[in-house]
């Protein structure tokens, strides 16, 4: 199993809080706007005398409201093509044990959500990256360059969209060649769409389960962690329309028992949030991207492509090493008694050498502190840059 | 991954419900006994406005409230040794995933809890099942037994103690010639203790926690499900004071970010639950299990040993199939509008020549349920006997 290199970080993150440091966390994907009224109302009033398992695959009452969910989204499903994960980790973990044998190999576009690569090793499941570069604003790579890796072996392709780290949409097209892939080649197509309501131009949002000819194929890996600001209630979903892949992932529901009681409740309450919950959340993202692309993008030899969906985005900086920088800043640096702490892109890719001078940056913070948090990284990169880096 | 032969059975369950057969389920590990109020009630102060992942080996609160816990069974630990996980499901599938290779052996005595089995082929490793009989009472199989098994690919036995599903509980003798065992040959000791608050006799629980000499060894498997009636907040526990596997399942947990947070709110609050509560639990199952034991025991050609531990019994029935005749109760028999579910005990061995004759049976029904429950299966016997074994 990997170690995440953002991991390596608390312990110095952790030090620099007890020096009296404070630090802007922009290295989590932990929303800090409210989960809906409803949600939380929910948990005052279960009235249960016994905190009993629910059905392995979740309570149909969840995945009934789960199908009106996504019927907004003009994804059709029936509640039995939904499977209630512990989270969308468990959803992720249990597509691929279900989906591929030991050596097994899967696609993933690259930079890439890390614990994908974790849950890979788990199933003994070898990833094979594809890298998409910053220059071409994390579009997806060419068709060819799937087609250079797919062999025997190759069982799936992986996407996240809208994705996590790079903030990326897929365009139409893109997803039309996505699709004529996984039909040509009998692929399953993984897609991880929690940041669908975090969508921010008018780019339509096209899912894996729109796409026709291939309904068989789609798993799709879905969470309300993100949507509802509800990540500790760990309640996620996988859905798919492919029977025999539905009773194999039963298998591993059942082996562990039931999703999380509690958390189903909450979830089924929060899909009941009035407009204006996600309403304010949206404009509140809308706001704090343009705050920290506009104010990255003015700090000398920094740049980010603008984000079109969720609330990250991966950000080039005129370094050496992001690994170090963010050790440094956490270590050696303050400003004014103040640090930033970054997630660098090296726990995003495979290949080590990729990523070295990218960082994901995630704007979970208010407007305030995401302006201070960009000085604050601004003087860093300056002191950097002269003290390790050795410029003028 | 196997299928559970007593999922087969759920569907003709379901059947028998909707013929209006009023279906006594003996068949579950769902504690029928209220959750502790003061869980209840915890629910009801969550004041949080987000709910948030916790930290991925859980609250630290939780973490020292259990210390407490242990420490009242003389199991001395700190708050670094226990790793909260999603039930004690997660800890069996990361204890198993973190100290096991693909092709790794583990022994097993048997019958076994049937989802051991799956968190095995998860992991990509084999059980050698060790087989305990009914005319022993199940007691722990010889040394030279475990022995003969032992190879260069064997790296850990697993117990459950007490038992699920027979209900013993080892005895000092025992559980030192497992120490032993575990000390010479260096293995993994995974002991799954999650009936402790369930001993029904004046013998001593010796946890594998108490054995001397092989403290890097053990993995102690725990859950709240069983001792405070919370199966459906998905609460358990991975303890360790090996380090280097600590940490090892430390990178599982990580991939998988957090444990439930309500769940743990509520986990926290019942460790103060009174003891009145657990004076009424534990009286109420000592009547239960002198009502099922004596009642099966009175029934023709019925054997069941007296389980010392938890809240089954395996009993042995003058059938000549068990799967088949559980099958037959649900799908064809009923007496007077009302019949049984049983475990066939097949899904407890990996042998399918082993159990054929045996069920498990869970006293978690109410006394009255539990001999109205005797009387149909003693019905069903008798008729099964005549009409499918063709006896006079």
């Amino acid at each position: 199993m990997p170690e995440s290199p953002i991991r390596k970080l608390f312990p110095l993150a952790e030090a620099a809080k007890a020096r009296g440091v404070k630090v802007y966390h922009l290295n989590i994907g932990q929303p800090d706007l409210p989960t809906p009224q409803v949600g939380l109302d929910a948990l005052k009033q279960v009235d249960r005398t016994v905190l009993e398992y629910s059905p392995s695959d979740g309570y149909r009452s969840l995945r009934e409201k789960l199908v009106e969910y996504y019927a907004q989204y003009q994804i059709r499903l029936t509640a039995d093509d939904i499977i209630v994960t512990t989270g969308g980790s468990e959803a992720v973990l249990f597509a691929f044990m279900s989906c591929l044998n030991p050596g097994d190999e899967i696609i993933v576009p690259e930079p890439a959500y890390a614990n994908y690569m974790a849950f890979a090793v788990s199933a003994g499941a070898v990833i094979r990256p594809i890298t998409a570069s910053i220059e071409d604003g994390f579009a997806l790579p060419s068709v060819e360059k799937f087609e250079e890796l797919i062999n025997d072996r190759t069982r799936g392709i992986l996407i996240c969209n809208p994705n996590n780290p790079t903030g990326y949409l897929y365009t139409r097209r893109e997803m039309m060649q996505i699709r004529d892939l996984v039909k040509r080649y009998d692929l399953f197509l993984f897609s991880d769409e929690v940041y669908r309501e975090f969508i921010y131009t008018g780019s339509p949002y096209i899912s894996a389960c729109h796409l026709e000819g291939i309904e068989q194929n789609v798993v799709l890996i879905d969470s309300v962690s993100k949507r509802y600001s509800e990540c500790g209630i760990r309640i996620g979903a996988l859905i798919t329309k492919n029977r025999a892949l539905h009773d194999a992932v039963m298998k591993f529901c059942q082996a562990r028992l039931s999703p999380p009681l509690v958390g189903q409740i909450v979830a089924e309450a929060s899909i009941d949030a009035p407009r204006e919950y996600h309403t304010e959340v949206y404009d509140e993202y809308i706001a704090r991207r343009k705050c920290l692309i506009d104010g990255l993008n003015r700090l000398p030899g920094v740049y980010s492509p603008i984000p079109m969906g969720a609330f990250y985005t991966v950000a080039r900086l005129p370094i050496d090493d992001s690994d170090r920088f963010c050790a440094w800043c956490l270590g050696e640096f303050d400003y004014e008694g103040e640090t930033v702490m970054l997630a660098p892109a090296s726990g995003f890719y495979s290949d080590p050498t990729c990523g070295r001078n990218e960082v994901r940056i995630a704007y979970v913070l208010c407007q305030q502190d995401l302006q201070r948090a960009i000085r604050v990284l601004g003087e860093a990169l300056k002191r950097y840059r002269r003290e390790v880096m050795g410029e003028e």
